[in-house]
């Protein structure tokens, strides 16, 4: 087992990565439950829910589940009242423990739901994507989303643990593992060219998912992650850089009304903000030709078709990341590093955006 | 203006005690707002809406309202919806900052919709009755009712400013005042025996809203509650102290389907405890006895009629402050020294609750 130590202001939690549930139980007991709900969706109920179950049979006097239909559409307030009625039928109190286990969505609600069940319980991350393993559940940004904006409201709620269990991407659908693939990218160029090379050298291996590999690559993700949410937890400064490709591609899975996954979006996301990078003069058409070919070697998507550059813009107008309609933008310096951009002008953004249109 | 310093781990803020509303400008000004939303309801809407808005006229390039109908009934999820709407609609982001303007249900709403609005935005806190002054508005709870249950889901979530206009107490409702004075008199149990006295004797110049009085019977509470929640923000120890005469009167409150108001269940739950407390040895019959007199005096009910035992305990057992089945009750050691005990027995429960019934 890889094990990473996380440390936000005196609350510590580890992030273990490994194989199989068999440890799972050990790791739990150490946060004493009262109770413990695990919450779930319908895809990955059928998958793993009874293999958790047999993993902490008896640990705490009461083990309840609770599952909803698997979907970004599902991630809402609706679900979210579900939830909280779930907490108390079986009765969870401030000691009891809430179980994420699913991707990126399930995170999500559980953690909403955690942070704000009687003002806050604990709750532990054990995704099943790759998104989830690499991304949505370090960090601690839970949210869920409002009248058609992704993750409009939320908080900052670190888990206690996060527990990924690699062999769970076996099951995983081949888009959803490619999708996984784009943030898994993203971390390469904004903070570490090897990784980069390492992912584009690696490819195959990656694909047919050889443990070494994929450990290696969770393991690099969740550092970089950890490195950077650690500088910044509540996102004032350098955390934005993690949004790299995110502006455009929110936006672009806004219009496109969420057809396309978020990874596949992160990725014509971070087209449009190469190509933005490159007429600064911050990379060169090689290089971003480099990061076309990885992406396409994992079947993401480059292009997009049936969009228009006046609703993307329009989307991006209402972007989270707007401060007193100052748009701050995250490019790349170089290759392997990236920064924040508060000088962003219209004319780039349409270059951006019209690099990705067919 | 009588001012204290709040400072919660770096956060720091004030709470402003003063006459009317022209020094609100300038507080306000301090935080550099990039649009400000005021959430008020339907009665103070009326009362001090415009006066607010006069006092903040042209201090940022966009000032809003948005009101819900008044009472403890629109304190559910759906008006929290209805709020994050009016964010969107009023284009609020990061920068932006909330006004409570209002009671308590005004401020736990305003404060919700803070916490979890673009995961999380700045709020202020402008209290207009006596409970939100001495209250409420300090402290930094905020939640909301679900499914029956009182502030069953909410956060943490520290306001920039508390700025409490004793003024505004010239137009609350008798009753609402009188429900106020309950948790003023409970600060003086828990903590503070001359704080007590003070109140004994100049029950009548508080009554008249005398503004020397009430200006120091507000700094007074607001100093009391500040050192608890300063001692221990997300109650893991002594913030319960607070919760004097609340489990009881929480139980009396959902019991009596919200008909009382909270202060006034919070005065019935406080002569509960004490008869615990009495029962122990802790106060004396006398010592009740005063403190009966003086909930009299700012006509308080010390009795309640159309209750039963059992209805009362069956609320009890749902309490958040139940932790693996044992309850923390909060009762006087002596006079003006509270504590927390979890060995209550449920026939003390019983002689507690027997004391209140008629």
């Amino acid at each position: 087992m890889n094990r990473l130590q996380m440390n936000f202001d005196g609350r510590e939690y580890d992030i273990c990565i490994t194989q199989g549930f068999d440890a799972l139980r050990s790791e739990i007991a150490k946060l004493k439950p009262s109770k413990i709900m695990v919450v779930t969706d319908s895809n990955v109920s059928e998958l793993y829910l009874k293999k958790v179950y047999t993993a902490l049979e008896g640990i705490c006097c009461a083990l309840a589940s609770v599952e909803f239909v698997a979907g970004e559409a599902r991630k809402n307030l609706a679900t979210v009242q579900r939830l909280y009625a779930a907490c108390l039928q079986n009765g969870l109190d401030r000691k009891s423990v809430i179980i994420a286990l699913g991707g990126g969505v399930v995170g999500d609600m559980a953690g909403f739901v955690a942070a704000s069940y009687m003002r806050g319980i604990r709750y532990v991350q054990v995704p099943t994507t790759l998104l989830a393993q690499t991304d949505s559940s370090v960090g601690g940004k839970v949210g869920v989303d409002f009248d058609g904006y992704k993750n409009c409201v939320g908080f900052f709620k670190q888990p206690n643990l996060v527990y990924a269990n690699a062999e769970t991407l076996m099951t995983l659908p081949k888009r959803e593992f490619a999708a996984g693939m784009g943030e898994v990218i993203k971390y390469g160029i904004i903070r570490d060219i090897d990784f980069l090379k390492y992912i584009y050298n690696n490819a195959q291996a990656i694909l047919s998912l050889s443990i070494p590999h994929i450990s290696h690559v969770l393991e690099v993700c969740c550092r970089i992650k950890a490195e950077i949410v650690l500088e910044d937890e509540t996102e004032k400064g350098n955390r934005a850089l993690l949004n790299f490709g995110h502006t455009i591609g929110h936006a672009v899975e806004s219009a496109m009304d969420f057809t396309l996954l978020h990874g596949e979006c992160v990725a014509l996301g971070m087209i449009a903000a190469l190509e933005i990078a490159k007429l600064r003069g911050n990379v060169t058409e090689e290089e971003m030709g480099v990061v076309i070919q990885l992406l396409e070697k994992f079947s993401l998507p480059t292009t997009v078709s049936g969009l228009g550059e006046d609703i993307v813009l329009s989307y991006l107008s209402k972007d989270k990341k707007m401060e007193n309609g100052v748009l701050k933008f995250i490019l790349p310096e170089k290759m392997g590093m990236a920064n924040i951009y508060t000088d962003v002008t219209r004319d780039e953004l349409c270059a951006g955006i019209q690099r990705i249109l067919l």
